[in-house]
Order: structure tokens, then sequence, then C-alpha cells
């Protein structure tokens, strides 16, 4: 049974030369400071202009880039294929009248590094989420047409109003038509001021381990209150993180819903389908959350049919400078083999077999 | 074995006085529409002009101030003893010169209820927060000499400025001298502005099922970055609601810390605790997350010895109007046997034994 990653980033050239001929976030941009290497700045905290140059964002270097890194990379890990997507912030930022056309030579360009590593690639999509619907649908129907996609990353804005936002539904109606499964990742965080005046000493440790997962915590349990899953009952959405937080607040969220009294009041606590049944229905979690207790959980909410393996590359990269294996990844190996110690059938589908099934390899 | 709940509010008749002559949030107020019922707004968001002065907040009732009625809570379910707590917010909004004196009648009033129920309660006290150090370590003190003290119930903003302010120094070592337990709970939540555009269509479902899990996981997250329990290695911590969403994230916090550049160019990578040990030594963690799958995690990640059982008490009551048992208790009973059927020692222990050996309750 082959090792799939289904959470893995590329920002392909035709993107890094996007986010090279911009100058405020997200961009690209190297500082006469430091000429011989580049810095990614993607969110707006990271562009204080009091920070020195260089340490604002990260460093960007082959590894974001260069598909050979990535190979390498699989090699190292003994992962069989990859299931890349363009990282965050994707095209959400750009004007409604380029983002078609970006959106189409990204996808183009992945499309032809998929095919130079037969059996080892498969991608999925960028959306023109900016240009307006029929523009969007267009590109989910090219895609499903392409060798190697097999379904979409999204962030959580949308179109700009989140995922609850009823201008989505021809846009959820194609990708369920084309069964094309939504990768849905976080970008936006939470606004700086939750995590209070010191937040700075930590570096990005909260924003990245609390913030994002609760952004997409939010945005799903969005869709789910707003009926999406209600109107479109064969949309597949893969989260990101292990579904942020959901697995955990899951008992939370249904006992919310059940108790609120707005929602009592216009007939909505009744003849809904709750969170559980969806995310055993509509739901897959990747299983990026470095933790047997967090697997656990997320194992315990989805089923191991449901869970599949990732690693977050080309982030979390290696402890050390000389260590060949990343730490990050090893830490999500190793909450597997203890959750499925035992259960070695399990194990496997976590790892590839749940990945090939669901979004139908040809391996 | 007694049943014992450590997550039961109540609202003493001295602070309901004290709502009650306010008129900006928080409050307790009637309108003129609904003569026959008061409301409790504590949340910025629910004091809304806009929304009727019916569904503002929520209908407080006797079940927030008689404390008759929680016994008659308890007897409907089987609970022994309860700890009870002031509710959030607490005395945060107070003026520096009100808050001693306002915390030492609350605190007496709530001793007075405990001392009519001789075994069935005991209590965390509250904190002169706004008050100056050396009075909030008086009643610290004074708390320590009372009969049914075990602890204090602390929102997440300590002085102002979180629970990673180094000013709240005396405050911890205070509570660690006398062993004070504290009991932290959210209140603030998260900016309105993260649930989108249409979260009012939800009622409180998003602020209460993810914002306030949230915000007590920022806080612990901060308390242990700041060094927090490097100084005071005896400073023990109840979490409500299950530790927010720290079991399924502690992984992805550690992660985290030791990937993070700005942490690792300060040597605050290495030679720390970790946030298992933390969660294993310092941490206690209730056991009010409405769900198997969350109960373990909680469980996995503190240990059975660390879980203990609690209803949020006079929060979330009966779906139906005539029903007399609580469906949101019963979830949490539920979730308990789920998780310890075959253990019935451990089982005991997080309804009971460890309330009874952590808190020294004389029963």
């Amino acid at each position: 049974m082959p090792i799939v990653d289904v959470h893995t980033h590329i920002y392909p050239p035709t993107y890094v030369e996007l986010l090279r001929s911009r100058n405020t976030v997200p961009y690209v941009r190297t500082f006469p400071e430091a000429p011989d290497s580049s810095r990614l700045i993607i969110l707006p905290g990271e562009d204080d202009p009091a920070t020195p140059s260089t340490s604002r964002g990260r460093p960007i270097g082959p590894e974001y880039y260069d598909i050979a890194q990535k190979i390498a990379f699989m090699d190292q890990h003994k992962i069989d294929t990859s299931v890349i997507s363009l990282a965050n912030p994707w095209l959400d930022f750009l004007p409604s009248e380029e983002a078609g056309e970006a959106a189409k030579n990204i996808n183009d360009d992945v499309e032809g590094l998929c095919a130079k590593y037969p059996g080892r690639l498969y991608a999925f999509g960028t959306l023109p989420l900016s240009a307006p619907a029929e523009v969007v649908v267009k590109e989910i129907e090219r895609l499903s047409t392409l060798k190697h996609f097999r379904g979409v990353i999204m962030g959580t804005s949308g179109l700009g109003n989140g995922l609850d936002d009823p201008a989505l539904d021809p846009i959820y109606a194609a990708l369920q038509k084309f069964e094309q499964l939504i990768f849905l990742h976080p970008h936006y965080g939470l606004p700086a001021s939750v995590y209070g005046p010191r937040a700075n000493e930590y570096g990005h440790v909260l924003p990245l381990a609390l913030g994002f997962p609760l952004e997409t915590t939010i945005a799903v349990s969005r869709m789910l209150l707003s009926g999406v899953w209600d109107r479109f009952k064969k949309l597949n959405v893969l989260l990101a993180h292990s579904g942020g937080t959901l697995p955990f607040l899951a008992g939370r969220l249904e006992s919310c819903i059940k108790h609120d009294g707005h929602l009592k009041q216009h007939g909505k606590t009744e003849n809904r389908r709750d969170v559980w049944d969806i995310l055993k229905t509509n739901i897959y979690l990747d299983a990026v959350i470095y933790s047997e207790v967090g697997l656990k959980a997320a194992l315990n909410a989805s089923g191991a049919d449901r869970l599949l393996f990732g690693t977050d590359h080309p982030f979390f990269p290696p402890l050390e400078e000389d260590a060949e294996d990343w730490h990050s990844v090893m830490a999500n190996y190793s909450a597997i083999s203890a959750t499925f110690s035992g259960d070695e059938k399990a194990a496997k589908d976590v790892l590839g077999g749940n990945a090939v099934r669901i979004l139908k390899l040809d391996l």
C-alpha cells in the first residue's frame, strides 16, 4: 500500500513570479540587507516595518518552488505520492479581472509539474474566487478534465464573506457535480489583539498553533450552521490540521446548537443533520496534529476510513540544519503508529489507502 | 464515593444587587416590555439596541441566585457536593477602589451559603483583580482561613493584560503559598468580526461553542509561554470546558514552539517544561465537554486522576420546559460512562474522588 501525503504545498514558479511582482502583503521580497535570501511575507502582521527585514515573514528557498526538492523530501520520508496544493493565500488577493487567467496559468503550471513525475504527484487546484462565479465554475469544470487534479484548495474567506455565503452555492454545486473535494485550509487567523500585548515575544506560536485551527473550526461550523450540507449532501471537505479543533469541540458545538434560544425560536434546532453525521459523511480529516492525543480524537470523530496522512511540507522544516528527517513529519508518523498499533490495516489506510480510494488515484 | 460538581456557578444575592445597580454591561435589567422577567446581559455583543430587549442576553431567574434551587438541581442529578463559583464576569469591571470591599462581601455571602448546607457546598472565591496587588493577596490569604473555600475562579484578563502579565507574580505566589487552585474560566470570547457577517443568525452558538474554549486555550498557552510554571512550579490550574481546546492542540502547540525561529533565537525552545509535562503536573481539566470524543482526548492528555466532573449549572437548562433532567448534564454523565466503561474506579474518581483528593473536601 503506498504512502500518500495529502497536505503538502507548492508555490509553483508562476505563483512566485506573481508574488515577486507585488510590494504589499502577500509578496516575496529580497531586502538590501540580505541580498542572497528572499522573504515570503503572507500575513499582515508579518510586515511590520519595526521588525528587522531579515526576520519578517519567512525565508523562501527552493523547497517552496522547486518540484525536485519536493520529490527528494518525499523519497527521504518514504512518501510514494503527494497531492500538492498551492499554499496560502492562494489568489484571494487578486483583482476580479486578473484572477481567472492567473488561476488557469497556475493550475496548468501545476499540471505540468505532476506530469513530469508519473504516479508521484497529484494536485488540488486553485480557484479564482475573486472573479465572477461563472469564471470560477468554468475553472472547476476545466480542472475535472485535467489528469492530475482531484479537488481544490480553498481558504476560509470564500468570495470575501466566508463559507456560509449563499453566493457560493453555484460553486458548491459545481464542486459537487464534478466530484471535486474541497481541501479547506486556514490563512487569515484571528485578529492580533486576541493574543495580548506580549504576543510578539512568542514568535509565531499563538497565531500558528491556535489561531489557524480555530479559523478552520469557525469556517466549517459556519458552513454547517448555514445549511450548506443540507443543500449539497454530497459536497466533501477535507479539513486541514485534523479539523482545526472540530473533533474536540463537536460535542460542545452540538450542545450549543441544541440549547440556543434563537435557533430554537426559528425552528433550527430540530430536523437538521447534526455535527457527528456531517463529520462521518461529508468531512475528511488530515492526520497533521502532531500528537497521539489529537489523532485519537480525530479518529474517534471521523473513523479510520476518513483520516489521511499529511506533512504540511515545506513548512516546519528540520529542527537542526543538518538533519535529514523532518521532526514535524516524524511526529505525525509516530502519532499514527501509536494510535494504530495492533491494527496494521487501519494504519495503512490512514497512510495511503484512504487517499487512493477517496481521491481515486491511479496507483 | 460522592459525586462532586466542580463547575457550577452562582450569582449570590450581593452580586445580583451589584449588577442591578448598573446600566452598562455587565448588568441585570428589567425592560418595560416584559416587567415580569429580568435579563442578564454580560457580553458587550449582547447589548445591541437593535436586538429586542426580550432576547438581549438571557433571562435571569432564581436558578441563578437562589441556593435552594442549586440544591434541588443537585438532588435531581444525584450530585452530593458542589464547588460553587461566581459566574463571569466576576469583578473584572469594577473600579479599583470598590473591588476589595465587593470581593469580601461576595465571598462572605458565598461562605454563608455553603455553611447552610453542611457537606453539600464548597466554593471557589472571587478576587478583586482591579484592586492593588496587596489587596488581592490579602483576600487570597483571608480565603484560605474560611472553611469552605478551595481556590479562586479567574477570568483570562488577569489585571487587564492577560495571565502572562508579570505583574501577576505576587498573586500567583500567594495562590501557590496558600495552596489555592485557580479555576480558569473564559468570559471575553473573541472579537465579533471573527464569526463573519451572518453570525447573528446562529444565535450565541459560535461565541459560546468556539470563542469561549479558544479564549481559555490562548490564556493558558500565554501562561505557559511566559514561564509562569517555571517560576511557580506548584501553581495549580483547573481549566474550564476540559481545557478549551488544549488537549487536542497540545501537540501542535508543542511543535510550533519547537519550530519557532524567534523562540529559537532567544534560546527558548530548549530547557523548558513542555506542554505535556505541565498538563500532567499543574493542570486539571473539568469534564464538561459533552462528548466521548472530547472527554477521551482530555483523559489522554491529563490522566484519569486529573479530570473532574462538572455541569456548568445554571447555564444550558433543560431543552423542554417540563423536563426534570438537564440534557447538558446527562451528556456529560454519558460521556463519562462511555469513556470509563469497564473501569469503575476511574469513573468514580472523575465523578468525585479526584475532587475530594485534590480540593481536600471533608466528606
